[in-house]
C-alpha cells in the first residue's frame, strides 16, 4: 500500500479502537473527568474514590444469621458528578436483607475499590497501590419530606438513571451512611491517617 | 483505496481492536471460557459466578470498631481457572484488619458481583439481573503444612500471579470461607434457594 492509504487505514483503525472502547466504557464504566490525586493527599484520594466509582459492598450485621456481617452488592452516589459530597446515599428496599438489617441495627460499613475504575494498571485488586476505602458508621434512613431527600434522589438518579423505572410498589427509600471511621489504603506503608474531619472537608 | 488495500485495513483494524481489547482483559478482567448459566439453574450459576470472578469484598467484625461489620477489598480463588472448588481461598497477613478479626471472630461473609465480569450489559449494579452472591460462615486459617495449602497456593498464584512476589516479612497465610449460607440473586423475584450441599455438589 501506499503511504496515504496507510495513513487513511490507520485513521480507520484508530476509530474503530475509539468506539470500542467507547462502547465499553458505557457499559462498564465511566470516562474519569477528574484525575487521579497523589496517594500521599488522603482526603482529597479518599474523595476521588467515592465520587468516582458507583457501586461497591455495604455491610450490616445479620440477626437472621447469627449476627455475622453481611455484605451486600449496592450502588450508591455522595452528588452529582464532580460534585461529590463524601457522604454515600443509597436506594435501598426493605424486600432486601441490608436495609431490614440496617433499621434494626445501625452498624454498618461501605467498602468501594479502585480496581473497576480501571486506573490500577495491572496490579492485583489486593495490591495496596490499587486503593480501596472502606467508611465505617451507621446506615439510616433519609427523611423523605427532606432537602436532603432531593439530593440524595438527584444524586442517585443522575449517576443511575434506571433508578427512576425501579417497581414502586417495592418501596424503595433513600439511605446514607454517617461516616465514623476512614479506612483507606491507597499505597505501600499500612492505612492512610485520615480523619472523618478532613474527609469531609479536603483542602483540594 | 482498491479492494485489496480496504480488506487489508480491515484486518489490521481488527488486529489493533483485538491487541486493544487483550490488554485490557489483562488489566480488568479475564476471558470468560465457560459460558454464564441459565438463571434458574442456581448452583450452576452461583459456582460460574465465584469462579468467574476473582475478587470481592470480604468481611469480618471489628472489634476495634464497636463490632461493626468491615468489609474490605480482597482478592480469592476457588481454584484453577475453570476448575473451581466453589471454596473460596485468600493469602492475607495480619497486617490487615480482616486477618486479624477473623483470628478473634470467625463470622465473615464474601460478597461477589457480576458487574466486574463484564456480563450485565447495560444493567445497574444493583438491578437483581446483575448477579451477586454472598457467602457466610467462618474464615479460618488453613493448616500451612496440609494438601489444602499446596491447592489453595496453586489456586491462588495462578490466578493472583503477582502474590508470588509479596513480601515475605509480611507473613501471609492461606485463609478460607467455610460457607454455611448463600444469599445469590441473579434475577427478578428474590433470592434464590440454595443450599450450601448444592452449591458444593452442582449438577453441572
Amino acid at each position: 500500500m501506499e503511504t496515504k492509504s496507510l495513513l487513511h487505514c490507520a485513521y480507520v483503525a484508530s476509530l474503530v479502537v475509539f468506539l470500542v472502547l467507547g462502547i465499553q466504557d458505557s457499559v462498564q464504566g465511566r470516562l474519569l473527568s477528574v484525575s487521579k490525586p497523589d496517594p500521599k493527599s488522603a482526603a482529597a484520594f479518599a474523595r476521588w474514590l467515592v465520587s468516582q466509582n458507583y457501586w461497591g459492598v455495604l455491610n450490616t450485621i445479620s440477626s437472621d444469621l447469627g449476627g455475622a456481617p453481611f455484605g451486600n452488592v449496592v450502588s450508591f452516589s455522595d452528588g452529582l458528578p464532580d460534585k461529590g459530597s463524601g457522604i454515600p446515599y443509597f436506594y435501598l428496599t426493605t424486600l432486601d436483607p441490608t436495609a431490614r438489617n440496617a433499621l434494626k441495627d445501625h452498624r454498618s460499613s461501605l467498602t468501594i475499590s479502585e480496581y473497576p475504575i480501571g486506573t490500577c494498571g495491572t496490579r492485583d485488586p489486593e495490591n495496596p497501590a490499587c486503593a480501596k476505602i472502606t467508611l465505617t458508621g451507621k446506615l439510616v434512613l433519609v427523611d423523605n419530606n427532606s432537602k436532603e431527600a432531593e439530593f440524595a434522589q438527584s444524586a442517585l438518579f443522575t449517576k443511575h438513571p434506571e433508578m427512576k423505572e425501579w417497581p414502586e410498589d417495592h418501596n424503595f427509600q433513600f439511605f446514607k451512611l454517617e461516616t465514623k471511621d476512614i479506612f483507606l489504603i491507597n499505597w505501600f506503608g499500612g492505612p492512610k491517617p485520615l480523619t472523618v474531619d478532613q474527609y469531609l472537608h479536603p483542602e483540594m
